[in-house]
């Protein structure tokens, strides 16, 4: 079965995606990041769609989780690389990935996490401002 | 058509293989590297095949021109994330990847590019002992 490699880089997990998010992927990718986070003790994953053409629906829900899971691990997710094209799909769709941070590129999401680790240890986190939103996503993305 | 995205982290291009490297895919991926070497200026190339669960004389041949194509442009390659069974087989095959530099993960390819780009500057450098293998490499890797 296709596996999606993590890599640790510093205290951030990348996770670059280039295959079909097909459900059983999709799962085990949860599944190994929640692992990698917990036993790296990370505080950080950047999700990279550079090589997705197409984000779709389920694709979406996939993401959402994700960045739930990792939030209930303390870690924050962002994902970056998002083609033009694939936002403007992405709207039409009527899908705006609520509860996910976006950046443009993996050099920028590492930027937006160090920033917002530097806002939580002032005691000022501006990630919780998302939190319910994002329980509700969790609660209907979960396959 | 299939493409490798490349990411570009401070100084290093990181290139995470995952997808099979057909003919097409591996000449993209040489093309698009070198243009974001010129383009960025990075020094760094490293290359991640945790993803790969073969790798075949071909792809061997394709890491080894990538390698001699950076270096000719001024940046070093690393090859990470190799799993034991594919060292194994590689070895099996006789393939030993000649003129490649080899890391356990990105953090040490990362450790290890660092530490060349120092000795370089110290006027030391240990990339140099291996460049006339490497020349015959890519000699007979051009596809």
């Amino acid at each position: 079965m296709d596996r999606v490699p993590i890599l640790k880089i510093g205290d951030i997990l990348l996770v670059s995606i280039q295959i079909d998010m097909e459900d059983q992927v999709a799962l085990q990718l949860q599944e190994d990041l929640a692992d990698r986070v917990v036993t790296t003790g990370c505080h950080g994953v950047i999700i990279d769609i550079s090589g997705l053409d197409i984000v779709d629906s389920f694709v979406g829900r996939t993401l959402a989780t994700i960045a739930s899971i990792s939030r209930v691990l303390d870690a924050e997710t962002v994902v970056v690389g998002m083609r033009p094209a694939v936002a403007i799909t992405l709207v039409e769709l009527g899908l705006s990935l609520p509860g996910i941070r976006t950046a443009l590129n993996v050099e920028l999401g590492m930027a937006l996490l160090a920033r917002a680790k530097a806002d939580e240890r002032a005691g000022d986190s501006e990630w919780d401002e998302i939190d319910d939103e994002d329980a509700e996503t969790a609660a209907d993305a979960q396959p």
